[in-house]
């Protein structure tokens, strides 16, 4: 499969960064993982801010105008053939001296890689665990995509070794933040809610395109502050991530969440929106 | 320069991981920074200690034991002829697919690198300034060295747009927690003090030296909770890093810190027991 790599199209045997690049050294940089349905990068234009908002708070280059990295992404799909797929584009701040300072000059480094898409056998529901592992709250690099992604490759740990499919992130003052892999809905009075993403949570692409499907659909979503408690009396629990959507919580902490017929209706819809053409 | 990776020892040009190392997609391993003086690994050993509970905590393997790493560091400082150095050892967990959880299975990557020694004309003591940048309190990946370095990153930028050599990194609480590349200590009363780790900064090894020093000196360092605010009171402020040993502090946030003659006395003792055979 080919790799974009700095301007070049190569094999994977040639698909390296040399051992000083600071995303290997000290995950200096940032990603964005994506959705590729029917050919398209789906909502890239979303992606592609989150990043270039991330660069200027790094205070990095993107040396790709965001119509290059939609062109890029596009010759890929097409050399690869995989027109439904995962996308993940990777800038990092590219081979550096050894030392937390930056030297300036160096040229970035860009790799876009295209995944399998999600498997068929992935599961309709999910089981959800708290993890132990929490996320700063309010911190300013929670709302940004970087390569520090430790405590949520911790969490997966955990909850895969209690059985789970994925783990409930709190932050730093125990309220419910995000999960390892994406945000979190749920269902109160026949209502959406979220939490603000100033609870630590990222800022999804998948999130905001439920926030616009919930305002289509008549039931505009709120947000609210929410500790784990009260979560364990909530209905119809889903998480928005990109690669996979919108996935049911079908148990949280070994407890079964009653359903709702309101994330049904916004999974359908976003299935929808995601096999437009 | 030779390079060691996974096994061999390789020129630059080849000292390069695949772009799927987990180390580069998520930060997702440990490292270690260590002064090599008089062809000898400083203190290897408490690194090296240091590197396994870092690995037992992120549940990874270090392929190689204490003793082979040890022999691989003798063998690269003598290939490279570089008695007087700096040594940075990276181990990864691997190679593997996109996502959060871990595959078992990988072999983890392990680099060990030789740099430069620190130049002569390094400040013989440093403007330090606070950084807006804060590390959690009460962390667990606090106490471990891991590649997810983005904060340190920040504040040292930071802290060179405002012209200072080193960057204080306060916690989440607001206490002070340690600096960018170190630790810090200073002197109240003819007693040297620095922060428990349990305010959210790494347990160095310069910084348990210096514990070392100071007792063997006959006065004990006390460990002391402090506010930014207590810290403009002190005399003698130091910072204790791998690479550069102890180094005094002159201003903090622009104002002159008194000195002490403490600070010169541990500086100087650390600096022979670094010259011993």
């Amino acid at each position: 499969m080919l790799v974009f790599l700095n301007g070049q199209f190569v094999p994977p045997a040639r698909a390296v960064v040399p051992v000083n690049d600071r995303g290997f050294l000290y995950g200096d940089g940032l990603f964005e993982t994506l959705r590729v349905a029917g050919g398209r990068p789906f909502r890239f234009a979303q992606y592609l801010q989150r990043l270039r908002r991330g660069a200027d708070f790094l205070k990095m280059e993107v040396p790709f105008a965001a119509r290059d990295l939609q062109e890029i992404a596009g010759r890929l799909i097409e050399q690869n053939r995989m027109p439904d797929a995962i996308l993940r584009l990777t800038v990092t701040r590219g081979p550096g001296e050894r030392g937390y300072t930056p030297k300036p000059g160096a040229p970035p480094t860009v790799v876009m890689t295209l995944h399998a898409a999600p498997a068929a056998d992935t599961p309709a529901s999910w089981r959800l665990v708290t993890s132990s592992f929490r996320v700063p709250a309010a911190d300013p690099l929670s709302s940004i995509k970087t390569l520090n992604k430790l405590p949520h490759v911790l969490a997966r740990i955990e909850a895969a070794e209690k059985g789970a499919d994925e783990a409930l992130l709190l932050n730093s003052r125990g309220e419910v933040a995000e999960t390892a892999g994406g945000n979190l809905f749920w269902v109160d009075e026949g209502r959406p809610f979220t939490v603000p993403t100033a609870c630590g949570a990222l800022p999804g692409v998948t999130r905001a395109v439920v926030l616009e499907i919930c305002q289509a659909l008549g039931v505009p979503a709120g947000e609210r502050i929410i500790k784990p408690d009260a979560l364990q009396n909530v209905t119809g629990l889903f998480t928005t991530q990109s690669a996979l959507g919108v996935v049911p919580v079908a148990r949280l902490d070994g407890r079964p969440v009653p359903p709702s017929p309101l994330t049904d209706q916004i999974a359908g819809a976003y299935r929808e929106m995601l096999a437009q053409p």
